[in-house]
């Protein structure tokens, strides 16, 4: 059993913190943040340790009559590990923490490579992070980038992968504090960042990516255009997809035909907050046309690093060697079938 | 100097109706519909002689005082060509009527290839359409493709050409009546249609394209992955699209990095509607990558067509065997520098 406190509970401190608690060797020995208001009060319903970042949260906090354990340093105190979910600029600060203390720590796909040395995505590379003291979870797009991308290498079909990436344009809690609206907005520059990202994982893959983020809260949404070793069939590529427990194979023809009849569909399944930890890519639309590959997926921002996290969890603290082990453990804790 | 009726003033229509009104040597002799709302209204004002589609269009056309010249069949002894701009199932019916009376026409990029057995795009076929008795000017995605691809044809760069196009949800007048909000909604089918179509033009092109809908109604935009014929630079790439007096090479940089700004600054221009005729294609975003070439653009889908249209007119009535002078005369009436 590791002890693991997550610093920063906003939309994937909160997620991490729930599968933290999901989990039979991992215990979560508390939250910390600088929120006093709607937010942390999930943490007070679900009984979680709750710690203060700052003396001025502290104080805060206790106007409030959240119910607190002590301060960020007490908690770190108690814990083998920590995932920080931070903005940008706080992770920065808590990195050089960490560091002093000499703690092991994972941080997320908005920070640099470098901040770690080290970036992780399960299916690709969970062996070379065992026992490591830090990683980065890659960012949702990439995650999902790599998945896809490592099941074709896997199988030996990936020459090389061009992708357009439809980026949602805010996360959905915080809509009203404003958005993009009836236009569309490209990265500056192509190729945009999330091909060189999925490369700090795997420096193998040939993958060019540009991006635009689109008027729409619920998810991203990807095309692809990869170039195959050779001629191959629509099932060989199937086949190779799942090898993938990460990746679910949906059917357009199924009335799944955009991102709300998805995530309805995921809210349906009980999934908290309905989130969609997978790659939902759809078969039927698939197309190979000779050595080459079309597909489309759908991304859950939220979502699809939170069983990455855990098994990174896992890694990092040693307490599972093997990778199809940790992954299938946390796909089980998870629900992902 | 040729007589030209508009039937179906519409989207298209009223603005096909402009284009002729600015030609010196075409007569818009009357625009024809059913409507008899505010939308007709604009040909009152503009002081177009209008015809009734229907005897039922007339009566609520005279209860609306619009001033009627008379009607439909009217129309057609008077002219030497007619433009039909009205909904895909009335063209289809209208078709039949042009082809018994034995009247040269133009029909839009919403019928099917077959109905006229020619379709066109100015640069890239203009030649083939004199003299002939119809053709279909292909829809606003497959112009832009085919004006893009073939300035890279002729340039001897390209090899093929693969497009995700992310297409407006509905055209802005009629957003009132619906259109997708907070999602996105994927065709189908990869290929979608507009690769296709553009082979109807020109079936040499190795293009396929991937398309999706969005939650906005300003334009479409399209990213491009292209497999060049050889290594080349970025500098004869912009050579090549410079060869496209229909294209527009933009810049990012200022401050165009999007499609609402790129809406504001067609509006500034004094054009009507904002109306972009042009491809709009940024050109600090392109990217040559090797034999690869990447870009993005955006398309204005109730405008592009019109200078198309025009174009089709001359070849079709002969009255202009040069495409480069049809272009030409047509840019300069249009505003298109």
């Amino acid at each position: 059993m590791k002890n693991i406190a997550v610093i920063g509970y906003g939309v994937i401190g909160k997620r991490v913190a729930d599968a933290i608690n999901k989990q039979d060797d991992l215990k979560l020995v508390g939250v910390c943040d600088v929120i006093s208001d709607w937010r942390i009060q999930n943490a007070v319903r679900k009984e979680y340790n709750i710690y203060a970042a700052t003396p001025e949260a502290e104080k805060e906090m206790k106007i409030a009559n959240i119910p607190l354990k002590g301060s960020m340093q007490e908690l770190l105190k108690k814990v083998d590990l920590v995932v920080d979910c931070t903005p940008k600029n706080i992770a920065a600060q808590n990195i050089k923490m960490y560091k002093e203390i000499g703690i092991k720590f994972i941080v997320q796909g908005g920070e640099k490579h470098e901040t770690t040395g080290h970036s992780f995505s399960a299916e690709n590379n969970y062996k070379s992070a065992i026992n490591l003291n830090a990683t980065r979870v890659v960012s949702c797009n990439t995650t999902s980038i790599l998945r896809t991308l490592t099941a074709l290498k896997n199988a030996g079909l990936l020459e090389y992968a061009r992708g357009t990436l439809l980026r949602r344009a805010t996360d959905p809690w915080e809509s009203h504090l404003g958005g993009i609206m009836n236009t569309m907005v490209p990265e500056r520059d192509i190729p945009s960042h999330q091909g060189p990202d999925a490369q700090s994982v795997d420096p193998d893959l040939n993958v060019i990516t540009s991006a635009v983020k689109v008027p729409e809260t619920l998810s991203h949404m990807h095309y692809w255009n990869v170039k195959l070793k050779k001629k191959t069939t629509k099932e060989e590529v199937l086949n190779a997809f799942k090898t993938s427990s990460r990746i679910k194979l949906i059917h357009y023809d199924q009335g799944l035909v955009s991102n709300n009849t998805i995530k309805e569909m995921f809210l349906d399944m009980g999934r908290p907050w309905g989130d969609m930890y997978e790659v939902a890519l759809w078969e039927d639309m698939l197309k190979v046309v000779g050595d080459e590959l079309f597909y489309a997926y759908v991304v859950d921002n939220q979502a699809i690093v939170i069983p990455e996290t855990i098994d990174a969890i896992r890694a990092l603290t040693g307490i599972e060697m093997d990778a199809d082990k940790s992954i299938a453990k946390t796909n089980e804790s998870l629900g992902i079938h």
